[in-house]
């Protein structure tokens, strides 16, 4: 069953395409962020426009961000009229349009895709530990496009397509040198000796709006030591906890690990307690 | 200058614009053609269409091979009412539309997107030789991925605009490895001792439809011995003559890589001789 956008805002217009010419479609030349909206509120909203500032000055894409930010106030109001308090609000932003050709040449802007879908609900059950199975796909190692939500998501179609659901909820992807890298919609944490560690993404990966606001926000106040590391397989085995996050759900505990089991231990619980302050136990029914 | 499609057609419709809860322009869940059309005929339509059949098997995205084959004649009924003998037709199919996130159930089918470009005209130098700048971008290496001519093509946007042009007109890129894998449009062959050498395509890089037709259909006539090899940069460098080939232009000697420069040889000449017969003359001015 497709759950369909209630809203798709394409540069500021109520649009249900896009062109044919846009690079985003022909390319993956583009950028997103998936933002969750609780009271007609996008959750961690700052931390979401800062990632896609940074990451399109990597990829040397120009946003108009007063327009953006117009449009998301305009997709707000509209959400508002419409009677929905919560949902997922998606932003796409793209290389704009192009002539035949990988050429960026001429391609000054982008175009800026805005979507509200309602009602996500997780199931409640993930809130108290999930199964993860472990990927057969290796990630590929691109320096160049690291950490960065871009449009050429591929790798992660294959693999979370891979999942034996229901079964398992999620799977751990390891990069072709066998370190581990993240979920195929998370990333993922260890607790060692009561320490977050989460792999660097310099490599390959997303750097999670969650992960960082985990990593910057929650874990310090909580006296929590953290660090990103090269983490082997052997290291997730190791550890004493294991979860995942991302700004849509909060944070899952990990219960078992293909045939490694996981007890839910407090240093995951107090962080998930703190997430849980932005509003992600009322997404899981 | 943007050279826009002169037509586009959608499953079948003249449509200028695609749904926006398209998977190709979410993830570039799809693949791509680009066919060369001379005096309103497809050049190589049976290989191209093949290749997008093998692709598609490994991606596992349904095609509807009759809807499209009648599209393409559609296509080409609307070329010869406008009166349009030459240009490019680039064919695009995704994996249709889907709910929100990357899983793919539900997605039964695929969405066509068609269009012609008329116009197309290499610089006639081209066809004496090109100068090949070495990019600074490694390609990952993604077993899953390599060969498919796929939507996910960051790398080739990143790698194509960062060739110092006009001195350079393509870039020859290398995996993590420093294995040589192709062009940023183009595949790439060597020649030694008389013979062909192609990189392997097994870990990255596009499997070129104008690849495989020299290899299987050019070469063996011309009795030219060809083989698909792990090419070093030390390789190419040392190669008696190298040239570049793609469907749509054909057959490009090079005439410098970095610093090394290369005499336009026999073998060459003879390759771009019995390849130009399907017309690429024609698409240089």
């Amino acid at each position: 069953m497709k759950k369909l956008p209630d809203i798709s805002l394409v540069n500021g217009k109520l649009e249900s395409s896009v062109p044919v010419t846009d690079r985003g479609l022909h390319y993956g030349d583009g950028l997103f962020e998936t933002i969750l909206c609780l009271d007609q509120q996008l959750i961690l909203r700052a931390p979401h426009l800062a990632r896609l500032w940074r990451d399109a000055v990597r990829l040397k894409i120009t946003i108009d961000i007063t327009a953006l930010e117009k449009e998301l106030a305009q997709l707000q109001a509209m959400m508002a009229a419409l009677g929905k308090d919560a949902g997922v609000v998606k932003i796409i932003v793209t290389r704009e349009s192009s002539g035949r050709g990988y050429s960026t040449g001429g391609c000054g802007g982008s175009n800026r895709l805005l979507q509200f879908t309602s009602g996500i609900q997780y199931p409640k059950a993930n809130r108290d530990g999930i199964r993860m199975a472990l990927s057969d796909l290796k990630l590929a190692q691109q320096p160049a496009l690291a950490g960065i939500k871009h449009l050429n998501r591929l790798e992660q179609v294959l693999a979370h397509s891979a999942i034996p659901k229901p079964f398992y909820q999620e799977a751990l992807l390891c990069d072709s040198q066998q370190r581990v890298i993240e979920g195929t919609i998370s990333n993922v944490f260890l607790v060692k000796d009561g320490k977050l560690v989460t792999p660097g993404l310099d490599q390959a990966g997303v750097r999670g709006v969650m992960r960082d606001h985990i990593m910057d926000a929650i874990a310090p106040p909580l006296k929590i030591m953290t660090s990103e590391a090269r983490v082997t397989l052997a290291d997730v085995l190791a550890a004493d906890e294991v979860f995942v996050c991302n700004s849509v759900f909060g944070v899952w505990p990990v219960q078992a690990l293909h045939v490694r089991e996981y007890a839910i231990g407090t240093v995951t619980r107090r962080v998930q307690h703190a997430v849980d302050a932005l509003g992600f136990p009322s997404v899981h029914a």
